[in-house]
């Protein structure tokens, strides 16, 4: 049996902080977790104490990251929001489907038997021993999405929890922005194209607001009823941008305890949405497994399990396998599905003079079906009876750029952008049924071309939410494309894009490993947060100045503290200076005691506090004083 | 004594690389040094074997990266340039300052003797043993300066040296661009501000447009005649971007030993430059060894030695000692010199109300002198001083920007800009002196106000190249640093920033160690390219496009090699997959032997080929025939 990995109470909590929960004000059930990282105090050279507001942060860690939650891995989350769906009275229990071998890639249950008899741990199928729930769906006649409530004028517990997520606690920089007391200093700039809300910014992000975007179609809310376990979350470019780490099993290695863990870990790291592309045996029980312990939205490509199903024979793909498979995920409480409607049969000899073909996964297993049946593929054909089925269970389309560009060769070319049209118009008629959508991007794109993919997708896609891979900007460093493409997120992030998919190192090269998901989930945690300080989010910049100020003030444990990754921030600061009082010294080990320009400057600004020299006035007339001595006593200031 | 590095002959060489040898055309004693990467061949579905061309590749490890070198550090590099240098005959070889105790931070020659007496080899004075050249000076009367020669329409060996280096011994690239034959798939924006060639790109960098850059001051070559064991190099924004990596010991920690040696490593991994910003101890004696063993121009700033001999008291700054200073180092070959001009009096009270004060060593150092001493800043007041001597040894001004924001909160502010204005008053004095002159620039910037920096600088420092230190992107991530500024990096890069000096995974927490510097520097390679990528450098692409058909052809150990970091990219590869074969297997880890995009869209090829289905046509014609095969027997294909 799987146990609760050692690791997860010791290792859920960032240092000096809190949990701490908000109440809602519309729906007071609503209690919205944050990490709160307490600071210490600031001693100026003058002897005044400062006292240091601690800092609120979004926190995507869920119960795993509060320290009083008892709950292992084997029982599940508790179901946050089973009670505010129940409550919408437009749903219904159902037996729902049985799981079947082929589920799980065995041609029968005593296959499954002989299969896994006395295989170790690794890769062994291990049924989820939880809470099994009866699935629930919409009760015919109208959507049970997000969308759908937003359209009736409904503000959702869900987006009330959004709002207050959003502004990270702090109505502080909100207010100032209604009051135009932003610092001077702090130019953010609102009229880029990157975000909408340009001359009628928000001064606070409200429920009202959190309505209007998913109403719109310009945000979504992943959040499958059948995943009552997932906190609340928005993807759309009027809010902070989100990141997406991937984690998944594979025919060649790791097992299910792995990826649980994995997305354990990338949620304490600060993922927003966690895609299982789990191929070859045990995919229905490691998703289950995921599902239930996940405190944030999971996606997949159901495509991936129905080839499982039809034993890897693309050609044996249908439609029939292909609902199947999506109902069986749609029960199980998949937030958002990638399927891949838009790689059309015409599109397709025109990526055989590529670079690169087709490097999507789900995008040539569609190509290869469609070449082998002359026939369209058939989950564009099939569009609407999909919708019907997501419509159902509030699942959210990512619609899948199967033609996406594999290298810098092939950015921008046509067989991409013929796609996205056609993304623009599965968006409009996924609408047309009350189903949220968002739609994937590259991918590989030099920097110069970035803009144009936002651009199109922006006018193609009537603002549907766009959501990248990367792009990497350049294909000259297998071992760091977390870099390479952390370079392009950030910049699609800063033009309006609202999930970056994240990049590891290990990219092009091997799965990644525990330290390759953290790498990943770092660098994208920087990109999309450089891109709301870009954007202009007013609550973004708040955790900027707090490292910055406890820097110049060598409050080295409030630095690291505050942090994206206070572990190894204090460890590569302990490889040089290892003494525990470095950490509180008045330098560092850059400069070494008696030369530090943080020190040289502080020691500036107590002369100039000291000697009345705080103006540029008082400078001028105090060297002209000066000057006047030197010229007095006989000497030439300018030699 | 120190001894060579054993590490240095085993890794100084990329696997499948060939050392070779490009000849000048004007100066036949031009030998340009490029690496040359071989790959295996392609053997095609059908057979046919394609040879892949092998891929030449910019060199900055000098001799240290020629297999066939004897040389070892305590006798130094072959002196490359003297020949040339004396062939121009404007110089004149003199006896020189004579090194004194207080050079490397001693009271007397027995203070250092008392010091060093029984010290273990680290941190101890180590003279350097081999050859000690006659400084050379340039004989009075004109400038012995690059900008000088190409001013008189002189083109040196350096300038045909760069010209060779710069095109990657790759003529095709450019012959292309004159044919308009460029590939349409690969767009490049020859209109962006970031360079200036604009409608009348290059077709091929030839030794006269090296030399009109330079004469014009829009690009530098630094190389001082007294450091004739470098290889020419240029910093422009009409040419490859470059980098600078840091390296220098400290008052905590690193020995001379470990200078030396991460120089090496920071060239072998491709920095264009190397900066050495030594402080305390052994400061004279550690910069001559490095010196005469770096391939690459080495930069130093030279307040940072003067504030030594003066025993840390910064009041005791005087234009005398450092004049000294300037000389000593001039004479050592130092390449450029940050010099901090631009720190005037009256800007410094404005510094007090920022987020970070003044954040720059070289910044405060001179806030501080000014302020004690009520008198402007010595630097600008002596810098037609200042200016006789870079002429007279060509050393190229690197004109420091020390009220660079320290933070995010105090990008883009006052100080900052007033200061950058100064520069570009200094820029033109030092041009009208015939000095070779780069400005520099932050720091700290979030991506939205990257631009303003760029155009500033371009407009109002005349289009001397601008030198960066990232810009950091954001201030969370202490331990990610050269993430959060390689992305500012590449887009300044791209905007036409010439060099971007490295940040490393320390940055803010301690001094960088091997690992680090290696990281530091891949990831500025990376951005430095990704900007050459979006400028549209001419011949940028090859490197990718050939890593890209390497990976799509399952060559891996041709990704690994064509890579900027073969041995980590081969190391994570092989974490999943160890075995030999799997690196000729025609499937990668993250999908398994069976399930893999590009061996699916290689069969889609294959099969598109064989069915005659390549073109738009022949598929909706295929796909009509099969449609009425499913109409005549009745069955429907679209359900």
């Amino acid at each position: 049996m799987i146990t609760k990995p050692e690791s997860i109470r010791d290792d859920a909590t960032f240092p000096n902080s809190e949990r701490i929960y908000i109440k809602g004000k519309i729906h007071s059930e609503v209690k919205v977790a944050m990490r709160e990282i307490s600071l210490s105090e600031t001693t100026h050279p003058n002897g005044r104490v400062e006292q240091n507001k601690p800092v609120r942060v979004y926190d995507t860690s869920g119960p795993w990251g509060d320290p009083e939650y008892q709950g292992d891995v084997t029982r599940g989350l508790p179901a946050l929001r089973q009670d505010w769906i129940l409550a919408r009275g437009d749903v219904e229990e159902y037996d729902g489907r049985s799981t079947k071998p082929e589920d799980n890639g065995y041609l029968s249950d005593q296959h499954s038997r002989q299969y896994n008899e006395g295989k170790p741990g690794k890769n062994r199928l291990i049924e989820y021993p939880g809470l099994k729930r009866n699935p629930l769906r919409g009760k015919k006649g109208s959507p049970v999405t997000q969308m759908h409530y937003a359209r009736e004028g409904i503000i959702t517990p869900e987006m009330e929890y959004i709002a207050i997520r959003e502004n990270l606690g702090r109505e502080a920089a909100y207010k100032a922005l209604k009051d135009g007391k932003r610092d001077p200093r702090n130019v953010m700039n609102f009229e880029h194209p990157g975000q909408s809300w340009g001359a009628k910014t928000p001064e606070f992000i409200t429920a009202e607001f959190v309505r209007e975007e998913v109403a719109r179609g310009r945000a979504i809310i992943p959040s499958n009823i059948n995943h009552p376990e997932s906190e609340p979350m928005i993807i759309g470019r009027n809010f902070l941008v989100k990141i997406n780490a991937n984690i998944g099993n594979s025919a060649v290695t790791s097992s299910i305890e792995e990826e649980v863990e994995k997305m354990r870990w990338g949620t304490k790291w600060g993922a927003d949405t966690v895609m299982d592309l789990s191929t070859g045996k045990n995919i229905h029980a490691t998703r289950e497994w995921i599902i239930r312990n996940s405190p944030v939205p999971i996606g997949t490509v159901p495509i991936y399990q129905a080839l499982e199903k039809v034993k890897g024979r693309i050609e044996d793909l249908s439609w029939e396998v292909f609902r199947d498979t999506l109902i069986e995920q749609a029960e199980q409480g998949v937030d958002y599905f990638t399927i891949h409607a838009g790689v059309l049969l015409r599109f397709i000899p025109s990526t055989a003079t590529r670079m690169t073909g087709i490097v999507s996964r789900g995008g040539s297993i569609m190509a290869k079906w469609c070449l082998s049946h002359h026939k369209e593929n058939f989950l564009y054909t099939h569009w609407d009876d999909i919708c019907d089925i997501m419509a159902a269970y509030d699942v959210s389309f990512s619609i899948g750029d199967g033609l996406r560009p594999g290298s810098i060769a092939d950015a921008n070319d046509y067989p991409q952008f013929a796609e996205l049209k056609v993304q623009g118009e599965l968006t409009e008629r996924a609408w047309a049924k009350g189903v949220q959508v968002m739609n994937e991007g590259p991918g590989h794109v030099p920097m110069h071309m970035i803009q144009e993919n936002m651009e199109k997708q922006l006018e193609w896609c009537h603002e549907a939410p766009f959501y990248t891979l990367g792009p990497l900007t350049t294909d000259i460093a297998p071992a760091y494309d977390h870099i390479t493409s952390g370079i392009g997120a950030a910049m699609i992030g800063w033009y309006g894009c609202a999930m970056l998919c994240y990049v590891t190192p290990k990219e092009h090269l091997g799965l990644p490993d525990r330290d390759d998901v953290r790498e990943g989930v770092i660098t994208y945690k920087i990109a999309a947060h450089a891109a709301d300080l870009a954007k202009g989010h007013p609550a973004a910049q708040e955790r900027d100045n707090a490292v910055s100020k406890a820097r110049f003030e060598f409050r080295w444990d409030d630095q690291f503290n505050l942090g994206l990754d206070p572990e190894r921030a204090r460890e590569y600061h302990d490889e040089t200076l290892p003494k525990e009082g470095a950490k509180t010294a008045h330098f560092c080990s850059m400069c070494g005691p008696t030369f530090c320009s943080m020190k040289i400057s502080d020691e500036v600004r107590q002369y100039a506090a000291e000697n009345g020299l705080e103006t540029e006035e008082a400078i001028t007339a105090g060297m002209k004083e000066k000057a006047e001595e030197f010229a007095n006593s006989g000497r030439e200031i300018y030699s």
